[in-house]
């Protein structure tokens, strides 16, 4: 079943902010930004995007689907490496151009394709006016080369 | 100070997500999109986005700044409001296109305009096919009329 969205022009700023009206603002490529988090944890796993058929999919079917910007296809999560995520809520933020997904991560319970828990596996530091990256050891959870070859 | 990233161009796919050059992927507009959580808790405050002017102010001061789309300049969160965010720590994702900042929400604790810790104070829900929006119930913490005038 397809679900039915509404059209966020035709609401005032009031409403968009206060209202009970789900408006999604799509941007110019017709997406929205998906922050999805663990279950429980409240943990950050991954940030994505999704069009109104990927929010209608996950909606309709409680798994999650993304739009895939580098395949320019909808994703079904874990279609490939079993990871799935199954939705436990959904919220909005006050503008409607971000959506918060609250799931359970299922399979090994890794959201990254590094095969991680999280895609935030490393920190940003800064010595002598230069940003670079420590690991924050974040185990892998499966091998990405045995799940999408090499 | 400002703070010196790499430019990912010049960095191999395996280098970009496993290495240790920070090299924000900023996209089109020159921006990557910014996740802010509340430290200790963990929770989502808020989504945003930063330049490289931004990122650079925000690891150079400690203070959160992010670009504003909608004015098109700077804008040190908690500029108007009071309510700075206190960087405690950046991590970058697998591709590197998003931040996601643990702050230390300072003034009344509210990350979101309309006076709400969270911007994330409405639940979808789908009923017959079309989606819509609960309140969750997350007090104000503060008037928005009173601080940023009517």
């Amino acid at each position: 079943m397809s679900i039915t969205f509404t059209d966020p022009t035709s609401l005032t700023h009031d409403e968009l902010e206060e209202g009970t009206a789900f408006a999604p603002r799509f941007d110019a490529q017709g997406l929205v930004t998906a922050v999805t988090v663990e279950a429980g944890s409240g943990r950050v796993l991954m940030v994505a995007h999704m069009n109104a058929q990927a929010l209608s999919l996950t909606l309709d079917t409680g798994e999650v689907h993304y739009w895939s910007r580098s395949r320019a296809k909808i994703w079904k999560k874990g279609e490939s490496s079993g990871e799935i995520q199954k939705l436990v809520e959904m919220r909005t933020d006050c503008d409607q151009d971000v959506v918060l997904l609250t799931v359970e991560q299922t399979g090994r319970g890794a959201a990254c394709h590094t095969g991680r828990k999280s895609c935030f596996y490393r920190l940003v530091e800064v010595s002598e006016g230069v940003a670079s990256l420590r690991d924050s050891g974040e185990p892998r959870l499966f091998d990405p080369k045995s799940v999408y070859g090499a």
